[in-house]
């Protein structure tokens, strides 16, 4: 996979891109990073990336130029047939572990960073095909976001996880929150890890976390359990759990 | 406001930390960030921060000792009466710029950023006053995370963003998703803007991008309506907008 990341402070990436899981997928060959800094693309004699707004207002706007031309240069730099090139903004379709699945699956992804100012809206029309937001608040760019998306997607490509970092167990992939986890020492400044999982048990223990993991989502996540399927066993320990459950 | 992350990932911080507004506000003497690698408070002699589960499992459990010692040390260096103790996990809260403003309250936050590994139940029983999760979507550590939600707080202290900059006109201030933007040149390779934004007349200006307002957020985030208090005015033209929607 190439990832291509167009913003105006190329600077903030190689510490994220040069460390951990996402150096390590580089390394391997999996994926291929480029930031550009679209400000060499500005045609403008004092290389301005922004402009006032038409028809007044506070704040900048990112022109279409340097966007378009930085845009087509890239896609003629590579084979991948068609790039997704996806745009950061709080508008747009809120990012979520199905997209990052979708995205991992392409050759080629182009992210656009705007900072602080609005986008020429011809941006948005004319050559993006994605536009994302991870979240419902504000940052200073798409900078954060962009990383964001790079790190979930870059996870998923094939060899890329060992054995150990599995995205088997990720959180999500069962549908419900993730049960408490334990390592030594078993007590800690007299806090205690719960007897169940020191038993050698393995029947109590796998029932233990299957209530744990229910009672988890059903105290901070309730809205998971919709288009869930309880099986006939889960489907009674959710209802001993709201007995138990003292807001109730 | 001090800021200090724990992570055994520092390298990724400072490129972020150091550019853009992040930067300023530490500049201007508005926010000090301190990035502490918490394996230099493992007691471990292999300087070891995690271990095997207990009751068996795939995957590695963050230790409890090395966090509780870094974040004692973290308190007890400043006069900060209470920190926020705030864990990155799928499992948190979902952050929101509710939230952001919330935190940018505060005198101290403390990030506990993890890898790919669960943590010992007791880190969040008995020292975590947060667990915050920006999405639906799976990180290889809890780093990327902390940013956003650092970049996102910082902004919002007193004297850090300037006037071009303001966050009055920001995305949700407003409640409503913002209109289209347009800058120079008024025909961009054939792509031309809006004629009304061309007018000069500000009535109409006015007009034109609070229905635009309406209509993005029609098409694109309806649940933003919820709670929304329309003028009598909005609503004939949300009306207006829902007959012209060709999905109807």
């Amino acid at each position: 996979m190439k990832i291509d990341i167009l913003s105006i402070f190329p600077e903030m990436f190689p510490g994220v891109l040069q460390s951990s899981i996402l150096k390590k997928a580089a390394d391997k060959g999996a994926v291929e990073y480029r930031v550009t800094d679209f400000r060499e693309y500005a045609s403008d004699k004092h290389k301005k990336v922004d402009d006032y707004p038409f028809g007044g207002g506070a704040g900048m706007v990112l022109k279409a130029q340097p966007i378009f031309d930085a845009v087509e240069s890239l896609r003629a730099s590579t084979t991948a047939k068609r790039p997704r090139v996806i745009l950061m903004c709080p508008q747009g379709e809120r990012y979520t572990q199905k997209k990052a699945e979708e995205l991992s699956k392409e050759e080629h992804l182009i992210f656009i960073c705007g900072h602080y100012e609005g986008y020429d809206e011809r941006i948005r029309e004319h050559i993006v095909t994605d536009e994302l937001s991870i979240g419902d608040f504000v940052l200073t760019g798409g900078e954060l976001a962009s990383m964001v998306i790079v790190d979930s997607v870059v996870r998923l490509l094939p060899d890329v996880l060992g054995k150990v970092e599995s995205h088997e167990q990720d959180s999500f992939s069962t549908g419900l929150l993730e049960h408490p986890h334990y390592t030594r020492p078993a007590d800690f400044r007299g806090m205690k890890v719960p007897d169940v999982l020191l038993s050698g048990n393995h029947a109590h223990i796998e029932k233990w976390r299957s209530k744990e993991m229910l009672k988890r989502t059903w105290e901070r996540r309730p809205d998971l359990f919709e288009g869930y399927s309880l099986t006939k066993e889960q489907e009674e320990w959710l209802q001993e759990i709201k007995k138990e459950d003292k807001r109730y």
